[in-house]
């Protein structure tokens, strides 16, 4: 690989949703495309943040579960952001339920976390100057 | 957010793991740093594909699930790289089970996928010209 490789997680939402506008007033995302079904539900979602994509995808092969039908998650979404407290504040104003919110730790993290309306969770987060223990 | 959000995946493995060389086989990962149990089990791993940031994580809530306690995954890891044919093929070599082999599609992605040996779901990609459908 000779140019930085890119990570962009694919959400699993559950079959029959329609709506998206949490991520848009959570992260001011957009929606890129969306393919749907027949009957108007979403197949796949493209969204992106300020240019970091990522995608929501309906439950359509045994492995893929949304949080939901596994009642956890196997990922945690990561995303590295500027101001961690703004995006957290905004993400709650949204609907997001708060986990933890920001705090710095001493590995050199500032960080907080929440839960979105489908049961994922996010891990919102940027370096600082690690401490010692 | 002013500068471009920066995703990174946080997978959740089993309890008691020690062994990462898949990941820096298969990608030729870099471990920057462990946090380990007193018994010598990763905590957490912070890893990194060639610049682009991923952590592994123990259970330790009762959300947090590995692949093989949900039976599935609740987030596919998808990643954008320059070479997805090789990328690929250098994480079958380190023992990831194929899953769909590279192919473009008419959305204009160049798409393949496989499953690592933690049961995690990865969809290595890029972007190429759009056709018809």
């Amino acid at each position: 690989m000779q140019s930085k490789p890119i990570f962009a997680p694919e959400l699993t939402i559950p079959n029959g949703v329609t709506d998206v506008e949490f991520y848009k007033n959570a992260f001011g995302a957009t929606e890129l495309r969306r393919f749907s079904n027949d009957d108007g539900t979403i197949h796949v979602s493209e969204l992106e943040i300020n240019g970091a994509l990522f995608h929501l995808h309906e439950i359509t092969q045994n492995y893929s579960l949304s949080p939901d039908k596994a009642d956890g998650t196997t990922v945690t979404i990561g995303l590295f952001v500027e101001d961690v407290d703004a995006v957290i504040n905004q993400a709650i104003q949204a609907g997001a339920k708060l986990k933890s919110p920001a705090q710095d730790y001493f590995y050199g993290y500032r960080q907080g976390s929440f839960v979105d309306p489908f049961g994922h969770h996010w891990q919102i987060q940027k370096t600082i100057p690690q401490t010692n223990e």
